[in-house]
């Protein structure tokens, strides 16, 4: 199954090992810029928090049980180190652009440059 | 980037229509079950809840805009149609069997047969 990026996101980490484990503990600032072929898809955003789906592209995808506990299977974790590196970060919407293309977030803990498959408002916001 | 199921998941709806919008509203009981090369990353999975991150594989990747609304893109909604047919539900965790490579999970709103592609344990049970 295919995963085409959507955009990428800017942050101030330049490793996942840099970051904040789940960034919304953090205040950290990025911008995801979507590209222009997805555009479209951020239309009428007004959500004031975002699930920001992106790929740890730097992941070890061979890793299955962690490192500090081999009795744990990295399912029980959110390591991006996993056999799909598709990683989930809740974050606080700060602004959109819809012309420009961005959103302002707060609460990152992407890798700077990572690619962003999705984004989803908050269950909390929407729920259709 | 490319996305290897880990699995599958049964449930009782034969499509994304029949099932109820995001499925923890809901008490439907289904059953991911792990591909024997991904066991190990269940292993000493004990968290109340699971994100199941699942392929809609059945959806219509070109839609940008909600077809209800199309002042709204797809990224201000949950829909499965969406570029990136990746799709969250927090499931609560009914029974885990790592021999039997399954997890039973209540409040599911997948197609049966859809793709599993990762299972994380929900942020209230595990933060690291």
């Amino acid at each position: 199954m295919q995963c085409d990026p959507i955009g990428t996101v800017s942050t101030p980490f330049e490793t996942t090992s840099d970051a904040p484990s789940q960034g919304f503990h953090d205040d950290a600032e990025g911008v995801v810029r979507v590209d222009e072929a997805y555009a479209a898809g951020l239309s009428g955003f007004d959500a004031e928090s975002v699930v920001v789906v992106w790929w740890a592209d730097r992941a070890d995808r061979s890793v299955l049980t962690l490192d500090r506990d081999p009795s744990r299977g990295v399912f029980t974790s959110r390591s991006p180190a996993r056999p799909n590196p598709v990683c989930l970060t809740e974050c606080r919407v700060v602004a959109v652009d819809v012309d420009a293309r961005t959103m302002t977030v707060r609460g990152v803990d992407m890798a700077d440059g990572s690619p962003v498959i999705d984004l989803k408002a908050s269950l909390e916001d929407r729920r259709d």
